[in-house]
């Protein structure tokens, strides 16, 4: 259990927290005294809709305040139910003139304190109703008894449908028979890996084993139904809380029926811990498994942090029948889908997506791209071709050399870096050996053996020098491009080359900052490109050594050997691997044209 | 460090998130072999925003694919940059008529291989820009040297306004050129309680310790340019956040100046595992501290998960002079903030508010209730009275009968309960005397006696048994006001009494399910009211004391009770304490009726 907050007490936090949301809401107003967060903009020819509870639970409910959604909220501190006067605050901040109708979840505490507010709001002549949320399966019928279940997220999309009906005009008595019906045909299950901790409090909460998971857990800490302490794959997980929900054989917990075709509502709440990568994994499990085992798929999806318990990683998983909700109330299926996707001024949109062109077929949305998409256009370049003997023997020789020098290489970058540029070299190497093997060279052209490299080095070598010399290769592709003009002006290929590559490494400047004295890789490229511009092949060879053997006597300024301290200027270093890999590969260029 | 997941691998994981993503979002699709999510409605007649990195931040890209944001996100492995042909085929999913604007926080992997893709792009015909945002103040001028600073969640507010652009039918220059000022002009520093974990790594990772900090952290369990073992007072945190974007006198970090009047956009990006009740008084200190401290009231606020590091508890301050930016690009301040009201189908509105009238002044936007806002209508039970000396008689015996047996109530309660029941009615009692010397009996006023009950029971006594009681007399009064016809006629007083108990008690019943057998409050007064409808005091009397009494051969089934285990239905327990308490009062009724 992490104990770790910003804020160290309590004290002061719920209501600096609401001033925080009220900051950037501009039609929100914050009722400081009695922690109730109001919509200015609320329209008193609608039913008012108010919810509230313990804090904690953000960004139930302060956050869902505004248009098509609640008229107004009240906090309690956190994991405790608001006072009864909070409440009443509350329902005068919102007048209506169709009346007012509290949702709360099914925690003793807010039945009480919400109940007697109804109460007290009746006797004042005020039109006031209480629809009280149970949502929660894990406690069986058998067992659950008089408590009735207890109050998991399920409620907020209950309040999402109700707002929508009465941002629409619906009349009280609608909008209280269709949340009654919603509230009836919701079944919810949570699960836990671990207790949050309330801020300011100290060793009172039990956490749960390393490796367990407690299911049917609610979002104050209470303890699970079901206590694993080593806790099943994800998808078994699932498996089981889907059960509790759905299993209408269980006879404890069958608390409503899904039948074929039922038009359901899904809601999966993180309790404010879980990552919002696995929260996409489990949305997409949950919709498999619901799919493959029930038959079901869900018409609306929503997922996200809809109630929270500080930052629990846990979660919640509701399923809400709205074919069988709309059975006993004045709205269609086809309504309950508007109420759902009208939008809202409020939290809710984070875990609403877009869903109103819903589709049913998954196969839309998945794409396995199995062809290569990307186009080449063919290229000037393609028509260039060089004997194709000498190509084979300059570029075998550039990969005898790099794989000669791989155990040096990686002795240097151990001591300096993350060890692998040895590897790295080698490993592009040797696919272009099996390049060379499949015919590379053998039409002799110059254009498909830079394209070759430039995938090569990509998508074979990796890591940053597999990122520079891929940007080199395809800008030596474009500027041998750009500058070359006549097929058959094989006599100017030296300067051809020299242009080509001095533009190449210019352009690599645009991602990567390091110049001569860097210790990198440009310190053998910058001093080649310069020198081969003149056109002399041997001389710009000769730079490139005096390029790489400099780097003995630079300290890193640019990747992780840059953290590594404690190395003097004055003494001697290992050369930069990257430097002295192109410099390497340069010489055996300049070997191969030279061999018989 | 919690190292707690569902999914205890990697494996897969990022395709499965994103399948869970795009399933509540139609317009979205998914090319699973590349991570690419396109928004299928894209315009190709606007200009295409692409970006990407890492997985591990979402929402951050995948989560701002939509309608007035990105065209498409990449996504690599967690915490690594996507590979080139990633890139390309992104590019190539949605094409556009302008051009193409690839934007990506400053890391190598990301620089090299979006540019690589951009290269590649270019040399076959796709007019392609690239956006390096590097916004992290941490490392300053004069020790970032060439890596340049690191990127934050300020990247998102810098995509929000160039999607806003965009749409707008934006052109290529004018929009790239806005990125390009906006990301100059952004500052961020982010601090971290706790670094976290990746699924299925194991033991790679350092932790915070356990009361400290670090400032200038990154997304990926970067270790922090300040270590700090003990956390100061969040205010103090903050102020040094602060300093480190705004200090215009410290050489090393003033990347931007913010001159008075400057309009800025805020963004507050919590990393995954900070509570939303944390982040809600987070916004509101750092607002504090902008205006008291630097005379800066942000013209647009964002708070939320805007670029995570999975579920880290750590977050980050950013802040863009928009002002200043507007200087070196084609749009005004006034067009920069429509850019970032314009809303989107994406995740971005989570964190976004409302904010479209922005107010300045904070003090529309509380309020301290001191007034006592319920107002209450008079009522005909209003001019019921009784013999004020017999009133007096009968409650102050009320009083004395509960106080005296706090002893008692404490220790069963303490044995079978959370221990409280003794206390609170013991304090409730202590209040009622008090009104009673401040004259609450001298009218003989019924109505005002109950109401004063009511009132008292709910603000003082608190709790389940307060909250029912509080019910109770809310709902007596109402009863006795709906069947009191005649003020003169008090021969029918016994039976208006018994009449109005008896609808009191059944109304209470709609806030808890307890009937007699329960072991709770209920068993006394259930009893007492059904005797008293007949009009017999002392039956009732009687009654109360019977269904008491019957508490002690009770296996609790509500409230705390119900959790304790082991206690057998043969053996006498002691009295439910509740049940006892209301007995004790009632007894206490008839003491003071009889006594001279």
């Amino acid at each position: 259990m992490s104990t770790r907050h910003l804020f160290k007490s309590s004290d002061g936090l719920v209501v600096k927290s609401l001033r925080g949301l009220v900051a950037y809401n501009s039609a929100l107003c914050l009722d400081e005294t009695n922690r109730v967060i109001f919509d200015t903009a609320h329209d008193s020819s609608q039913v008012s809709l108010i919810s509230g509870g313990g804090s904690g639970h953000e960004p139930a409910w302060s956050g869902y305040v505004g248009s098509n959604m609640l008229a107004a909220s009240v906090s309690g501190d956190i994991f405790a139910s608001p006072r009864t006067k909070q409440v009443l605050s509350a329902i005068e901040r919102v007048p209506s003139g169709k009346g007012v109708i509290i949702v709360v979840g099914n925690y003793t505490g807010d039945c009480l304190h919400f109940g007697l507010a109804r109460e007290m709001a009746l006797s004042n002549g005020v039109e006031c109703r209480l629809i009280i949320c149970g949502d929660d399966v894990s406690v069986g019928t058998n067992k659950g008894g008089l408590v009735g279940r207890r109050g998991l997220a399920g409620q907020i999309g209950v309040l999402k449908l109700m707002g929508g009906a009465s941002g629409t005009g619906g009349s009280l008595d609608d909008v209280y028979d269709l949340g009654l019906a919603l509230a009836k045909q919701t079944v919810s299950i949570a699960a836990t890996l671990d207790h949050c901790h309330v801020p300011g409090r100290q060793g009172e909460h039990t956490t749960v084993p390393d490796n367990g998971i407690e299911i049917g857990t609610g979002p104050h800490n209470e303890p699970g139904y079901k206590k694993l302490d080593t806790m099943p794959a994800a998808e078994e997980v699932i498996r089981q809380l889907l059960a509790y929900c759905l299993d209408a054989s269980d006879p404890a917990r069958s608390y409503v029926r899904f039948e074929p075709g039922d038009e359901t509502l899904l809601l999966i709440s993180n309790f404010g811990g879980m990552s919002y990568l696995e929260m996409g994994a489990l949305t997409d499990e949950v919709l498999c498994q619901l799919e493959a085992s029930y038959n079901m798929v869900p018409s609306r999806i929503y997922s996200g942090p809809i109630e929270t318990s500080l930052n629990a990683p846990a979660f919640s998983l509701s399923l809400i029948n709205m074919t069988a909700a709309a059975k006993t109330c004045a709205y269609s299926v086809h309504q309950m889908k508007e109420f759902a996707d009208v939008k809202t001024d409020t939290h809710w949109e984070s875990m609403a997506g877009n869903q109103r062109a819903h589709r049913r077929s998954r196969n839309q949305q998945f794409i396995n791209s199995k062809q290569e998409i990307t186009q080449r256009l063919p290229t000037p370049l393609d028509s260039l071709t060089v004997d194709p003997d000498l190509l084979e023997k300059m570029l075998r020789c550039v990969c005898d050399a790099v794989i000669s020098a791989e155990p040096d290489l990686t002795r240097w970058d151990t001591a300096m870096g993350d060890g692998d540029c040895g590897e790295t070299v080698k490993t592009g190497a040797t696919f272009l050996l099996n390049a060379l093997n499949n015919n590379l060279a053998s039409s002799g052209s110059i254009g498909q053996v830079l394209r070759t490299i430039g995938d090569l080095v990509e998508s074979q070598m990796g890591g940053t020098l597999g990122g520079i010399l891929g940007i080199l290769f395809v800008s030596l592709q474009a500027a041998m491009t750009n500058n070359f003009t006549n097929t058959k002006d094989l006599a100017s290929l030296p300067l051809l080359w020299g242009t080509a590559l001095a533009e190449a490494v210019e352009n690599l400047g645009r991602y990567t900052l390091a110049k001569v004295g860097d210790r990198t890789v440009m310190d053998t490229l910058i001093p080649f490109s310069q020198a081969l511009r003149g056109g002399d092949f041997d001389a710009a060879v000769e730079a490139a050594i005096q390029g790489a053997e400099a780097t003995k006597r630079m300290a890193p300024k640019l990747g992780r050997a840059t953290y590594i301290g404690g190395l003097s200027n004055e003494t001697e270093l290992p050369p930069d691997p990257g430097a002295w890999a192109a410099m390497e590969a340069i010489k055996g260029l300049q070997r191969g044209m030279n061999v018989s």
